[in-house]
């Protein structure tokens, strides 16, 4: 074990995921350290939750994933780490797990309780320095499961306040924008195999979208399918459904942001 | 071989960076990944082509340098990999390297179409991570170009949209602002050797350049050259003419920005 | 030594932090570099003060920190190098070590005069590839302190243009906002120790902070210690006074920035 991966809403301006760094090397010469992001919207959960699940698979196995979108930092919200999929995950039982805990099998999870792993003093603001840069940094040398904490049972852990897209009469799904990436592309929460389901063997063309005012019939297989300026629907990289402007931004285009519907329909 | 560069338009909240460099240490743990920068702004392959054209030669020999500004992805488009001045080049053929296929000579190009190297299954919208991160680590790995794919000529590569600087009457050079960099200075693609040739052995007090409505007389050394507020212009750490308000944004003051037109004269 | 820090205000698309790293790995290939923040405000040599002040002891020992905040390069001003609390410091002689100094025992100090150590040509405005990476790198080889340049008295390093908070009565601290992080929390130059002295033994509740012409009563223990939409004045993770909105943005709402005066009173 060697990597370590951060996801965290620090921005890059202050200095805290560097600091992260530092007390890691400390603790852990050979890690390698690397940023998934760190412009998680302040405090979004529901936004962390879908980048580290949608990341976490293209790092090598034992890759030890650091969340920390901790708006309860400072209280008595527990941290947790799980192994899944051969990947370690740690971070606050706030709900930044949900997804990869609804997807992927559990092979143990522990509360971290265990004091000595920790930096002292623990500030009450800053864990990422004190708590989970230390934790993760001793995983890395090999600190096994049970010399973290205690074990907890997966049921146990805190929910995330997102309701995932719904098939409605096995006709209709209903989602939502869940991330307008750099491009203006609306990544969706509907997946391929949702629409897949929808299909019932009909091809692509019998597909509705729609987006607020607009409408998109028919999936593309990429943006460049419609000529410059038009928009297209298509599973994108995530293996979400994605709504893009071919040499353009559709978010601004569109005027459609984060939590917009997005309804999925086959034409009658 | 063990440095990989990445110069992309990214940007870095999307966690796409952090999955190329996870597919990477998958393939090639040995690999040190240096982001030169993932704020190319968005397909514009102009800029991209000299972000990299200014910064390759600042890294060790055999660097791999993988550039991915790349809105053909999921089209037809080639990939191409060189070797140029020692170091190696792997990204789309859309001109991105077109500045230094111009300016430094070529050892071996090969048209990358070994499907062995790529992630699978390739997605229509994400070659960063299932093309070019997969096929720099093997590279990195030591496979040799004539198993990366199939040999090309030069001449074949795609050509920028892009018109180099022009010298008129042996007394007149136009050229464009090509960056605005953080600080607000104006980078040219005017380059100092360009300006060499204009002087005819004339002292630097003779040059003259206008931008927009403004007019500069003489080049500085650095932008402190002149009094705070005023305008300066002089050549850069690329090597290029810069313009720059000393302790100020010349960008914001003038008004002016990429692509905007500069003229250097010699006074008559 | 291994370790190479970076806090500048090259902000992060220019590449400027990319070609350090390069030059930094040509000479020392062992490095390993660190990114505390690029993104210091252009030239702002007091807020590079407390991002390296704030930051540097979380580092194992023997890390360099380079600085690169840098008004004055090409110019005449100095580079200095020098040792305290066991780490390594390297930047422009402007002020940016200047907390660093006033707190920190110096073991030695070395005006960088030694051009056996820097890329040349060295350009007139980019010391940071041309002079503090390539410095920094020989540190991390091995060169000693003797090497590097000639001895110099810390009295003759340049002072930051900055007064530190004032006790006044023994009653009244008066300070000022130095920060303003992601989460719009405030940061403020008073520190714990201050706050301390102020107390006389007297509880927490007998504090009051006035910020504009917002009072806030008492010092919390984090900012979940009020209702949500309530300020909070708590010790921050740098054991600085912060005052945060409970899952708000205290700068915005105040309308409160870099720079304003804070006062730290005993209810009398």
């Amino acid at each position: 074990m060697r990597i370590i991966t951060l996801t965290t809403d620090f921005g890059d301006k202050d200095g805290y995921a560097g600091v992260m760094k530092g007390v890691i090397l400390g603790i852990a010469p050979q890690a390698v350290v690397v940023d998934i992001t760190h412009q998680i919207d302040p405090q979004d959960r529901v936004q962390a939750a879908f980048s580290i699940r949608s990341s976490f698979r293209y790092f090598p196995d034992a890759t030890v994933h650091v969340v920390v979108v901790d708006p309860g930092v400072g209280t008595g919200r527990a941290v947790v780490v799980f192994e899944a999929s051969g990947h370690i995950f740690l971070g606050p039982d706030n709900g930044v797990f949900d997804l990869v805990r609804r997807e992927e099998e559990m092979r143990w999870l522990v509360a971290v309780d265990n004091p000595d792993l920790f930096r002292h003093p623990v500030s009450n603001t800053f864990h990422g320095r004190d708590v989970f840069a230390p934790v993760a940094a001793h995983i890395t040398n090999g600190v096994p499961p049970d010399q973290l904490g205690s074990p907890m049972a997966p049921a146990d852990m805190v929910a995330l306040d997102y309701s995932p897209p719904r098939l409605l009469n096995k006709e209709v799904i209903t989602g939502r924008i869940i991330d307008v990436d750099r491009f203006g592309n609306l990544i969706s929460d509907i997946d391929a195999d949702q629409i897949e389901s929808l299909r019932h063997g009909q091809p692509d063309p019998s597909i509705v979208i729609a987006l607020g005012n607009h409408r998109i019939d028919g999936l593309a297989v990429t943006y460049q399918d419609r000529p410059p300026g038009s928009l297209s629907a298509y599973i994108g990289s995530r293996r979400f459904l994605e709504i893009a402007l071919n040499q353009g931004n559709a978010a601004s285009r569109l005027g459609i942001g984060k939590g917009s519907a997005v309804r999925v329909s086959v034409k009658s």
